[in-house]
């Protein structure tokens, strides 16, 4: 053909992450069959718990529903039903947060709003977190935008704060509890976050999706601070609050506040879903209805409890060995500093031929990961407490 | 704010249709109250009947399996699970065309894939049909092409063809059968437009959610076409196949052999795929897969003929009265001419105060609709043959 592709395309580097993790694992299965048995993955990203009782009970009742003529339901609204809207309405309020209906889109995935919000925006300059989940960076590659990168590191305890950033109309990426450090904005460091924000004219693309696991006073929504509805986008999920992954439900907050030159982001956003996208299956919402409801909210949170025990295991784990780490206590996620000036894939290569155990490289999240390395907490408690024996008798 | 926002969403131009449609009929009720108790709907573009027992089954047991921890799944393969895409594979080989697995997207809807495919496209004029479903229109003023139309008429049966367009390397958009006309492209005419687009370089985007209404000797796919695999990208829906618009399952095929300028579409595709999409729900994968078993197709086919027997009765009403349209056969909508030089939104008023039938105007598809009307055929077997007694009486 001689049609123009999207040339921008031809700027993303490839991801060789998790391709290099599988083929060393599986090189050495191959060099030593016999550890190669042993092997305990705490690199998982992925939730194994299984979904809870209330919420297949409610999406085996809605696909009945949907098999019985006087109850199907065609076309979704675009936006999300209702009663979804108004359950995720309700779960902003329980930790205070006032948030209509309708400035709620729900989605079947974090990450195809993370995506997709940048169709609604022009040519601005991006500042993304460094390390940080790569689809903030591709997805503004995909669509020619100007990066720059905010720098996480010991210093700052991998929670990167405006301090020095000379902007006007930027966009900025925040992640909080972040993936893959398990950093986690605290209230004054976030409204240091909008009051930038509001001062310069940026908008906030807020990623929560781990905000089932912070507790105490820390913020679960950027909308805990005065003003971040004027100049903040969240988007969270069910992926991880309620296991999720496989099951695709999620949610994006554009406030009817949000306005940049006479234009509203929520008029946008509703016209961008309306126009490219179908809304979520009907049980997939009644699912993620029950998921909020008290009885499926509590049977989630036992699940969300049990990852956590595994985090404190990992921490507990390093506080003993006085190996310096973020995350572990509000986040799945436990970001380690590899002992004795090792690399990222050099402690990848000890602790899989020493111990048996598979984390995965910091350098893999950005080049500010080199030299740290993610355990995470989505294992079972068994392996989890096996890694950490292997690990207490090697580091 | 002082972000850039898209500044193209402000040449987007709203759509009255439906909200004009349910103003009117609201009204009519208001002042009317008696005869509007009596209104048949023949407007919708929905499916009514309900899933095919199969699909209700295998979605059941998916979702049991999603909530034990031994058949549990986590994040489904962004490009749909192997057993959906050979299943989507074979269902091609059922009407004589091989496409390969991995030429196969699953996705959430149609409109998902027309809205999302413009990412990966650069700065081309695009060719739309008139009139026609509105999403290739808005997706592509959205990111701010240049857009040609090509009328359909009753010259040319409302299926235009590219006589007399001069171009190189411009992208096409054709819906096969069409929504709203009904019209179907036989073989001939397919492969006029395949010729035509493989010797100017061009794209075509072959919108094939309405196949399961063609028989007989019709293509139900573009690929049927020799060459097609070198200039096409073709999306199609479980929406009208399998009742799926609320369950929410498509299909992109984008074949390896299409490519430009160096780049590979389908390696384009799977990377925006990866980066802005996490798959499709696990049990509504299961539910496609066994909408396209023998046993769900079955089923899934005496729905699609209680539909085609409503068109049947619409059209032989049509036939007897010599009003010309399209549509009807192969399609599970009617595209009249409207009667004595009436207006689409007169013969709208027409019907509904003379005989409280809601049809849909087809002015609102494009400005080569003014003039005729669209039925549809998803309405109930009573309600069909009512309205049809009524408009026999009436016109």
């Amino acid at each position: 053909m001689k049609i123009k592709l999207n040339d921008n395309y031809r700027n993303l580097s490839e991801s060789y992450l998790f391709s290099e993790i599988a083929r060393r694992v599986r090189e050495y299965k191959e060099a030593e069959p016999e550890k190669g048995e042993r092997i305990v993955r705490l690199g998982i990203g992925d939730v194994t718990l299984p979904l809870a009782p209330a919420v297949v009970s409610a999406m085996e009742a809605a696909v009945r529903e949907m098999g019985d003529a006087s109850t199907f339901r065609g076309y979704p609204p675009e936006y999300g039903y209702d009663f979804l809207r108004e359950a995720i309405a309700s779960h902003y309020a329980s930790f205070g947060v006032k948030i209509p209906p309708e400035d709620i889109f729900v989605s079947d995935g974090a990450k195809s709003d993370v995506g997709n919000i940048v169709d609604i925006l022009g040519d601005n300059t991006v500042y993304i977190p460094d390390p940080v989940y790569p689809v903030y960076l591709d997805s503004n590659v995909m669509s020619g935008r100007r990066i720059e990168f905010i720098p996480g590191n010991e210093k700052n305890g991998f929670l990167p704060m405006p301090d020095g950033i000379n902007c006007e109309g930027a966009v900025f990426y925040l992640c909080s509890p972040n993936n893959p450090t398990g950093a986690v904005y605290d209230r004054e460091k976030l409204r240091v976050w909008v009051d930038f924000a509001l001062r310069t004219g940026s908008l906030i693309i807020f990623d929560s999706a781990y905000e089932a696991f912070v507790t105490g006073d820390l913020p679960h929504s950027i909308y805990e601070i005065e003003g971040a509805e004027k100049c903040a986008v969240e988007i969270c999920s069910f992926s991880k609050t309620a296991g999720f992954t496989g099951t695709r439900c999620a949610w994006c907050v554009v406030p009817s506040a949000a306005m940049s030159g006479g234009m509203s982001l929520n008029k946008m956003w509703r016209r961008r879903q309306a126009t490219k996208f179908n809304g979520v299956s009907y049980p997939v919402q009644r699912a993620a209805e029950a998921a909020l409801s008290p009885e499926g909210l509590g049977q989630c949170m036992e699940n969300i409890a049990y990852y956590m025990e595994n985090a404190r295991i990992i921490s507990d784990f390093l506080d003993r060995k006085g190996i310096s780490y973020t995350g572990g206590r509000y986040s799945p996620y436990v970001w380690l500093k590899c002992p004795d000036g090792m690399s990222s894939w050099e402690f990848f290569d000890y602790l899989l031929t020493k111990a048996q155990v598979v984390g995965t490289p910091g350098e893999g999240f950005g080049s500010c990961g080199e030299g740290y390395f993610r355990l995470t907490s989505f294992g079972s408690r068994e392996g989890t407490e096996e890694a950490v024996r292997r690990l207490e008798e090697l580091l």
